[in-house]
C-alpha cells in the first residue's frame, strides 16, 4: 500500500524537528560572530523562539499520537555548512555582519517554505490544532526574516559597502 | 588585508551560479516525477527561466570584469538531496505531487533569500545594472514560488488529503 499525505506530513515534521535542533546549535555561533549588538540580539532572540518551535512540534506529534522523533534534515545542514564557511572568512566586521544576515535569511527562508507546507497540509487533513501551532511558528520565522532585512537595510549593508571604498588604513 | 563586501558579493554570485546549474539538472527529474500536467508544466517553465538566470549571472560577472565561475553551493545541494529522497518514496500520485511542490518551494525560497541579498548588496555598492538584472531573476523566483502555492491550493493538496481518507481499494 502506497504512503499517503499523512505519512508525508509526519516525515516533513521530523525533518523540521531536526532542522530546529540543528539551528539551536548554530545560532549561538552566529550570535558570537556578529559585531553589531542589534544583530547579536536578533540571533539570541531567535534562539529563544527556536526552543519554542521545538516544543510546538512535540505538541503536534503528541496531538497526532505519533512518536517524537527527528530525521536528518539535509536542507538546513547544507545551509548551516555554508554559514560555517562564511564565519571562517577573513572579512571586515561590517561585511561579516552582512554575510551573517545573508546566512540567517537562507535558514529563515528554508523554514518559511517548510512550515508553509506543514500548515497547508495540516489544514487540508483537518488537523486544526496542529495547523494553528505550526502557523504560530511560521509567523515567527517570517518576523525573524523581516527583522534581519530591517537590520541589513538599517545600516549594516551600507556600512559594509562604505568600508569597501575607504582607504585601507581607515578600515 | 581583510576581504570586503565586493569579495563577499562575488562569492555569493558564484554560489548562486552553481545553485542554478544544479537546478538545471534537478528540474527535469522533478517534472518527470509529477503526475499533474499543470505541475509538470510549471517545472518545465521554470527550467527555461533558470537558463535565463544563468545567463543573467554571467552578464553580472562580465559587467564587473570578474571571471565567470561557480562555487559549490551546499545549501541547494542539501535541498536537492531531500528532493531526491522524496522521489524515491512509495506514495500515491497526489501525495507525490504535494511533496514535489514542497521540495520545489524549498528551492525557490533558498533562491529568494540568495537573490534578495545579491540585489541589496549590488544596490548598496552602486552596481545599478547588476542590481536590475538580479532583481529580474528575484521576481521570477517569487513568481515561481507563488505558482507552486496556487497549484497546491488549487487542488493538489486537497486531492492528496482526500486520497488519505479513501478506502484502500479506491486508491
Amino acid at each position: 500500500m502506497a504512503g499517503k499525505l499523512h505519512d508525508a506530513f509526519i516525515d516533513e515534521l521530523r525533518d523540521a524537528y531536526d532542522a530546529e535542533k540543528q539551528l539551536i546549535k548554530a545560532l549561538p555561533k552566529m550570535a558570537k560572530a556578529a559585531t553589531s549588538p542589534q544583530l547579536r540580539g536578533a540571533f539570541e532572540a531567535h534562539l529563544k523562539e527556536t526552543h519554542g518551535h521545538v516544543r510546538r512540534i512535540e505538541e503536534v506529534f503528541e496531538s497526532l499520537d505519533e512518536a517524537i522523533r527527528g530525521k536528518h534534515c539535509d536542507g538546513i545542514a547544507g545551509i548551516i555548512e555554508e554559514g560555517k564557511s562564511v564565519m571562517e572568512e577573513d572579512v571586515d566586521d561590517f561585511t561579516m555582519d552582512a554575510c551573517l544576515i545573508a546566512a540567517g535569511q537562507r535558514a529563515e527562508h528554508y523554514e518559511i517554505a517548510a512550515y508553509g507546507t506543514l500548515v497547508a497540509w495540516a489544514r487540508d487533513m483537518g488537523h486544526a490544532e496542529a495547523a494553528d501551532l505550526l502557523q504560530e511558528t511560521l509567523d515567527e520565522e517570517k518576523a525573524a526574516d523581516a527583522k534581519l532585512t530591517s537590520l541589513a537595510e538599517g545600516g549594516i549593508n551600507q556600512q559594509a559597502a562604505d568600508a569597501a571604498h575607504a582607504p585601507i588604513s581607515a578600515v
